[in-house]
């Protein structure tokens, strides 16, 4: 398959078009570096030093022989986006990570919430219109988010529900409540991409993903060029992550409030995997298809037990969990139930969290401990303005 | 009270301005006059002349007495909204009329689906963030639109529907099929209101107004010189005002496919009144309240029936329906039964859609019949690329 990768120089971008090149897909990648100017502006950096994405490119071409197209363009520009869908030789797939991606970040201040918005909406507003004007049989691969949903207390379906109400019955888009300014940008994508497909007949399958862990896939640990950013920071650091960082550091394990809330969790390796199952079985022309990608389901406090006592038990790290003042505003202690049948159903073999993952995570944090600086470990953006939370 | 209308030179908007003023309020509008702009980029006219916004006031003033301030900014500028909220006297109400708010405008190309997307999620945006960081006790009287919610075989609820889901059950917002670039920004503003009414603590009521008709106020009637737009065009015409306007000129009634396409209505003398009863009846702090602003529901074709019946029987004007091929993507025929129970309750008096209102609207066709230019009257923006009908 012919597949562009935009956004393919993120977390789960690279370790995407690494994989899926081996398995001999023609991969180009769209990234602007964006995310490279974020880390900049707010002083982060990833937990393993990265390469540029020439190096790593290069490297790849002579590890495996294979060549991975780079284009650099932001995407919120749609003459530079037409120029490259506007091809003689159509991508069958266009895999859409370049987003704003922290909820976090969304919620700073104004100045960062509109270019969250900006980012993320105009970025795929252009990709739809781009399709449907040079490319329309091209499947949209799209990364949703598990948080579009939020904590109905209802289970969580897969995109849609089927509503019996007042003795008549509808199948609806599943009720969403996004807790973020960047979830807010992820559903009204989903609304789009929903409607692009029923007027325009486009195709698209909106992976609805949960919180994303892990570090190795078999591509990533081929050389240190081809290494992966690894987010530890309070911005778009992800809970596992983090706390096997703050084991590694001897740090008490920083849990939000009462740590109830619960969340759809994922292995990279399995991310790869999902996305290439999206691909190899495409929406038909016309159809909308959302999948809730992850495999497990754990709240905040039982992860950070998990950890805890792996740490403990297997390397004899001594490890305390300590509760904050929960700088989010959401429920604490709330229902959860989700469905994931979909992609199970395709064929995706579930990587499920191990003591071996969390320990080579935990490991891995060992080895760049002196990479970390401990400021940006703790909270610093609140969700309410602090002349509200009194 | 202290009132701040945004888009207060539009068609709602000045309606609404003259109306509570002359009920005693301060009244201060901020307009950008792009809605002007955006009829000269399309040549449009609206079938009734209308004077500056500055004319406007001033005859106003000659003729009550009263004063209503005028502000000229464009609310996609932050800093400039924000010097408005930021002052000493806080505005008790802010009413957000100032959108783009036609449908098939939202759907012509790429460029006008961004311009809409980003003037109005952005301005939206700005409003809660100025409210949140100057004014958080202002009460925010959004307009939504009926059109979010598309045409659900359940009846359609107010903003939020109780749901009964294997065994469990949950009040969730009411799920939105948005049918244009256009009513996806409304869904998107409703979801981030919501979410900044539960984060932020901010107060809400987002009026989800079914499709206004009718031309006259009290407050319009008293001179020329306040004279009310009356769009009658393909862009920003809606059904029943381009209905009567087709009946003054003697052209057949326009139906587009079938006409069972069923919408909610309400006269203008009624969308006035609903936005006072919000006015002084607000939400409470942290409170996001919606009502479905409507008074009568009708299909097309019945609404082409009525307005020939009555110019046939009324006006002795022969009248032809013509079915068009449908240029929007929409169902022509469905089941749809909304509430509209809360502005009942808050004590609206509705005005039903009279032969006298009809009659009167022809009669403004006909009296600036001289003004319409006959190019205006056809549909030409395809919901659906040419390409993608074959
Ligand atoms: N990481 C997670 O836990 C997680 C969970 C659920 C969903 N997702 C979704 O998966 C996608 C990828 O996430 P990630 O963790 O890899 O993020 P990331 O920040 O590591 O990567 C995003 C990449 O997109 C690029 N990009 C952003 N805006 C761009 C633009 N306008 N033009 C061109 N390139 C642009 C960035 O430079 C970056 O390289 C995102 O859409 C995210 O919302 C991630
Ligand atoms: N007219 C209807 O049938 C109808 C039905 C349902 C909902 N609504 C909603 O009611 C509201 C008002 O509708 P209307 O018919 O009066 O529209 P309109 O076009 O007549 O008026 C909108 C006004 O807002 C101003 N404006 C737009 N963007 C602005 C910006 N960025 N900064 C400052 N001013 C700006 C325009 O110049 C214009 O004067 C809209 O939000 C619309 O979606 C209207």
């Amino acid at each position: 398959m012919k597949i562009l990768i935009i956004g393919g120089d993120g977390y789960c971008g690279w370790a995407t078009a690494l994989y899926l090149s081996k398995k001999n897909h023609q991969i180009t990648i769209i990234d602007n570096f964006i995310r490279r100017q974020w880390d900049e502006e707010h002083q982060l950096n990833s937990l393993v030093p990265i390469s540029s994405l020439e190096q790593r490119v290069q490297q790849w071409k002579d590890l495996t022989g294979k060549t991975i197209h780079i284009i650099n363009i932001d995407i919120t520009n749609y003459s530079s986006l037409c120029q490259i869908l506007n091809c003689e030789d159509k991508f069958d797939t266009l895999i859409h990570f370049a987003q704003q991606r922290s909820a976090p970040f969304s919620m700073i201040d104004h100045d960062h919430s509109i270019r969250t918005h900006i980012n993320n909406t105009v970025g795929n507003l252009n990709i739809l219109w781009a399709l449907h004007d040079y490319s329309p049989e091209t499947h949209l691969v799209k990364l949703g988010t598990m948080g579009e949903y939020g904590t109905p207390n209802i289970d969580i379906e897969e995109g849609f529900i089927q509503i019996e109400y007042k003795g008549r019955s509808d199948r609806l888009p599943f009720p969403k409540q996004p807790g973020s300014f960047y979830h807010l940008t992820k559903v009204s994508d989903s609304d789009q991409i929903n409607f692009a497909c029923k007027t325009w007949n486009l195709r698209a399958t909106d992976l609805n993903q949960g919180v994303v862990y892990g570090y190795e896939t078999d591509e990533i640990n081929l050389s240190e060029i081809l290494a992966n950013r690894f987010d530890y920071d309070h911005i778009f650091g992800t809970v596992l992550n983090r706390f096997c960082i703050q084991v590694a550091l001897g740090h008490p394990l920083t849990v939000y409030g009462q740590g109830g809330q619960t969340r759809s969790f994922i292995d990279i390796r399995d991310t790869i995997q999902c996305i290439e199952i999206a691909c190899e079985k495409p929406a038909q022309q016309g159809e909308y298809r959302v999948f809730n990608q992850f495999t497990q389901i754990f709240s905040v406090l039982q992860l950070a037990q998990m950890i805890c006592k792996v740490a403990n038990e297997s390397l004899n790290i001594r490890c305390q969990i300590q509760h904050l003042n929960n700088p989010r505003k959401e429920k604490e202690i709330h229902y959860y139930n989700s469905i994931n049948t979909n992609l199970l159903s395709l064929g995706l073999q579930p990587t499920l969290l191990t003591d071996q993952t969390i320990i080579s995570l935990i490991q891995l944090a060992q080895k760049y401990q002196h990479r970390v600086n401990l400021q940006l470990i703790p909270p610093q953006i609140q969700w309410k303005s602090p002349e509200h939370q009194k």
